[in-house]
């Protein structure tokens, strides 16, 4: 708004040229005034007589506070005095002040005392600004207080936020309820506050230099938001360059490299065992139909293949090179791949960062940056793109098609994704290793996704994003359009440990994390078998109509779980209309309850089951149904599963459409009866009342970071 | 420890003579004088004079509060002054607030006004006690004061309380860091106010009368703790009187009925489908040793077994009678069941206050207490003990014999019960449908299963406890031997709507159970297949020495996301010791990663996963293992679970044997692998870094409830 408003530029620009780290209180004050976030009626007060004649003029009481650039803590060095009610206690104030602050630090230029009104008070709130290395510049706002300080109850996004967003971070604290006012007292000024939260987040955003902003304490009231006290730091220091291409030029290249016409295996070998025989043999067992050439430094053919001496004597043009030899020899070959244009490197080998070689890892990178070749890797199992058959990798093919898209930072999650989606039989568009992700990186493959039309999700396993920001960015736009699912690994401190001592990577803060994925429309997954259930079951699950819940169950048990777990996951029970209510209780016996769950009770035949799960998708109020399956006699697993699917598919037809997930409870035959219904696209779990509801939540979260409910 | 202190009982006598519901501030003071809770200096002042007196005597500033039993909430009708410097305000104050208290409540009894001095400050804190009708007298501690209010951070304990719990409590609260000192002060007295919490569970303890109690605000301070304001509610009315046989008499009945020698089935039957029949093939098939006795109206044998017309026919002495009749005949059957002195009826049949016809359920318990037959159900699907092949149920029969007990609530939770054990072969030792629970219910299973020698482990579905106390009582016997899995349905306020229109329980504040459940030291499942995987893996995994967990992994990937569990589930990771570490590089690559996780990287041979798991079971240091596999053409997951099994093996024959549990991430394989560790009592999933860790949390919550770590 005042993007580089003319008295925040004079005063950074005198900070830059004293090399200050820090703005004196009076600065801080002056940076608020220009972004119109307010502060208390407040002056510089350079002598006792005039520190009288502003607090005069301001009215008491006031407090007073030592300004200076280099005396960031004030209360510390016994800077601050408060609730100053009269002429004499501002006198005495201001030379105590003074002489305390040249006491403890005579190094320190004294700008003078400012005298401030007394904030009359309100809720104690922190709203602050800090710049992350990968991130970039955050907006911070919290509950303060001396009580709360221990609960660092905090919420961030990237800066510069818009009103919606702010106001969301008012929602996003979990002592938010103190906006509400307390012991009966009126509710603060959410629209003052929000303001307030978004020009901190302007100002950091217009002038980068300022490295961190803390608005602590703010009072909120009904009348307004007011910051007590500011302190910001700076950092002059530019922020080191991003590669950033254009998303044009990102998915040009991705588009070769995915979706490739041919593609070397440089290390190609004919010995079983070795990482270049497992390739190429995968490549064309796989059945991929472009042209697949093996690099030998001396055999005419490998496995029936014509081969050749180097990539530079292949005749035609070669998108794709995947690299199965040693890690010391990558670089002078790459070169020779970019003298032939390939658009992108495979580099399987290991040997580079994450053994310490970090050296020859950016020696790689320098090559690659040289000659316009996007790398994926080093240190991966390789790539599956099933759309063109196409398994670059040294692990088993896989050909179950279908509209997920995965990608994994560690090989050993990689294998993971493969073995359940084989297991589960989950149809997968692409499989992606990332690994020490010293070029490709979530943003590309996200970009790539976003276009590709065998695509419908993307599910990530992160250990670190080298730029956050850049991933946000992305994240937000695709993630309205295609649900983005992302496991960060490193949550916990001690997790993170492991990830630096795995990667190398600096594993961010999580709440920040947290934060901004959820910013960016992205549905964080807390496990791996989360991750696997969401990427398998989301594309299965229609987009939601609307918020409304409806649990139908044979077994009034699991009805009571399933409730349990719908408040867990954040979904809502719809409130029954007496209307449905009287619909239902047509079909269940007389003593099974209506209301939300509806207990249809466990001796009932197909028919009530048939019945009313027909009536929960038929009537336009429920968005979604929760069905908890009772093996009985009377309605075995099978005919439950075929009747379920039965109706599910016969209102498809209509155009009825809902998520349906469903729990079985019964002996093993449940089992069948819960792959019969995956395969008919419904999540079917036996044994628990968590994982559907679960999987159901996790639509619903995206649905909602994408605005379908509006 | 002031058991029936005079002082208090007199007060109470009065009170109940005056039929007052609450007592007035001036004897809510003496009651905590009388039980030495520290309370401000503070007298009752009957005029301005005598106040002005009392205010003097005890040192300004004073605070002044009208006291009177009729008025609880004195701020609200203007009766409290805050912060009197001096004998005029004192005045002025008293005919102020005597004013205002006739002016309000005309009808109010005005004791007069407590004169009180001013608490000089501290952290603001909450302790009380209340009455809940299924655990009876609980203590609660939280944290007060304007900004946590919102928070309801508060947590509860059986009243009385020992130091230990009470200290407990202090560290029961999420924002228990206030309690360290806020910013940079000095901490607060714990033992002042652990001794607080615990004179405060005495006093209700003492008196039954006392309904309620609460502190608010509490001051704590480095000081001491210090009750500023108190208000103690009554209730006269006692509480009901509950059916609690002696532990002898419960043990004496629940053998009969869990081993009995001879069991009639009430409604036996030969015609296929009918509940009758199933049960009496079930008693046949499931291979029970005991006499099989059917009583039909007609016919002289059922399924080849010689039948009777009634059970007052039966010759022998009979244990336990099946009922498989309809709900309106079985009271009358009942009686007859009595003067035959059969011990329990096992009532399958539903139609009782589950849907609605609470009357008949009562009789049948009056004619059940009559002639002292204990009553399990009704409405269940009867009970499995496999020591004798007991398959008194109208499932199918189920045979793999086990450690665990479990039993259900919901019939639907006990076929999930059946579905998963037969799934996984999980051995069991009892599964027992409780439903409606008119009489038999958890109390009575865990004194059964405390002296079964068949059972290790407990894990039970509960809707509701109808006598909480009790349960708790017996479970922190039963727990500290063997383990005590709870799974609490109705968790939330929805599933708790839930669980009131399925069973008509009442469903408790969650945050009591999940404390008192603690409290016993019951290991909690928040979600069915917790439960279900706490039931098949605790009873594996031997008890550890320590808190330190130790990773073991292949995958660097997965070594972060099984820290990231250990965190969550509140398990330690071992710092890792210089020898140890410097031991564990001998078997790992220069490039992996020591330190815990400890990373032997993807590439290793089975030599390397074998001397490094080898390594942490010896070292004395290390309590329990979680190891990381990756499946690698090198070492694939046979031979992984067959090379773990063997130095699992090794070392249990050298009298070493530690938790251990692995997640395997890879193709299929991995499944066959993990059942193969199963079957050799090593918890191992596929595609999962969480549950293997979720497991071992569980063993390691027992193990601190139950006192191992000393």
């Amino acid at each position: 708004m005042n993007n580089h408003h003319p008295s925040v530029k004079n005063i950074l620009e005198r900070a830059r040229a004293e090399r200050r780290a820090a703005l004196s209180a009076a600065d801080c004050v002056e940076l608020c005034r220009a972004y119109e976030i307010p502060v208390p009626p407040q002056a510089l007060a350079s002598s006792a007589a005039d520190a009288i004649r502003v607090a005069a003029q301001i009215g008491y009481p006031v407090a007073m506070k030592i300004s200076s650039p280099e005396i960031q803590h004030k209360t510390e060095v016994g800077g601050v005095a408060l609730n100053l009610g009269e002429a004499a206690a501002v006198e005495t104030s201001f030379k105590l002040l003074s002489a305390r602050a040249k006491g403890s630090r005579p190094e320190a230029t004294l700008e003078g005392v400012l005298v401030q009104k007394m904030v009359p008070g309100g809720i104690e709130l922190i709203v602050g600004a800090s710049t992350d290395p990968s991130f970039g510049k955050l907006v911070a706002f919290g509950v303060g207080g001396v009580m709360v300080e221990t609960l660092s109850d905090i919420t961030f996004r990237l800066a510069p936020v818009t009103i919606a967003e702010a106001r969301s971070m008012l929602d996003g604290i979990r002592s938010q309820g103190v906006l509400n006012g307390l012991r009966g007292g009126e509710a603060v000024n959410r629209d003052a506050l929000t303001a307030l939260v978004r020009k901190v987040s302007l100002l950091v955003d217009d002038f980068p230099e300022i490295a961190e902003v803390d608005l602590n304490p703010v009072f909120a009231s009904p009348a307004g938001a007011i910051a007590a006290d500011v302190r910001i730091l700076l950092d002059f220091e530019p922020a080191p360059a991003r590669f950033r291409p254009s998303q044009e030029e990102i998915l040009r290249a991705m588009n070769r490299i995915m979706r490739p016409d041919s593609i070397a295996v440089i290390g190609a070998s004919a010995e079983d065992g070795k990482i270049g025989n497992s390739v190429l043999k995968n490549l064309i067992n796989g059945g991929y139909q472009g042209r697949i050439i093996p690099i030998h430094p001396s055999l005419d053919s490998v496995l029936g293949r014509k081969a050749f001496r180097s990539i530079k004597e292949v005749p035609e043009r070669v998108d794709v090179a995947v690299f199965a030899i040693p890690a010391r020899l990558v670089a002078s070959v790459l070169a020779e791949c970019g003298q032939k244009s390939v658009a992108g490197a495979v580099l399987i080998p290991s040997g580079f960062a994450e053994t310490g070689n970090v050296e020859m890892q950016r020696e790689v990178l320098a090559v690659a940056r040289e000659h316009n070749i996007r790398l994926m890797g080093p240190n991966i199992y390789g790539f599956y793109y099933t759309p063109k058959s196409l398994c670059a990798t040294f692990c088993t093919p896989y050909d179950v098609r279908g509209k997920v898209a995965l990608s994994s930072q560690s090989g050993g999650v990689g294998m993971a994704i493969l073995g359940f989606s084989r297991s589960t039989k989950m149809g997968v568009s692409a499989i992606v290793g990332l690994g020490n992700k010293v070029d490709i990186d979530e943003d590309d493959l996200l970009t790539f996704f976003e276009k590709d039309p065998d695509t419908e999700v993307v599910a990530m396993h992160v250990e670190d994003l080298k730029d956050g920001r850049s991933f946000a960015e992305v994240a937000k736009r695709v993630s309205v359009k295609k649900p983005v699912i992302v496991l960060k690994a490193g949550r916990t401190a001690a997790g993170a440990r492991a990830a630096r001592s795995h990667t190398a990577a600096l594993a961010g803060n999580d709440r920040i994390y947290d934060d901004v994925l959820r910013q960016s429309g992205v549905v964080r997954a807390y496990s791996l078998n989360e991750m696997l259930e969401f990427a398998r079951c989301i594309p299965m699950l229609p987009t939601p109509a609307g918020e409304n819940v409806l649990i139908i169950t044979g077994a009034g048990g699991s009805g009571v779980l399933l409730a349990d777990a719908c408040v867990d996951n954040g979904l809502k029970l719809m409130e029954m209309p007496t209307d449905l209510d009287q619909a239902f209780r047509k079909f269940i016996p007389p003593f099974g309850a209506a209301g939300n769950p509806v207990d249809i009770t466990g001796g009932e035949p197909p028919a009530t089951y048939q019945n009313a799960i027909r009536l929960g998708l038929t009537d336009t109020r429920v968005h979604s149904l929760v069905l908890g399956y009772w093996h009985t006699i009377i309605t075995p697993p099978m005919v439950f599963a075929k009747l379920t699917a039965q109706v599910v598919e016969e209102q498809r037809r209509r155009g009825i459409d809902k998520p349906v997930v469903a729990s079985l409870v019964g002996d093993v035959e449940v089992e069948e009866a819960c792959a019969y219904l995956f395969e008919r696209q419904i999540p079917a779990y036996a044994y628990t009342t968590e994982k559907p509801v679960v999987v159901l939540g996790a639509k619903y979260k995206w649905a909602r970071g994408a605005g379908i409910f509006g």
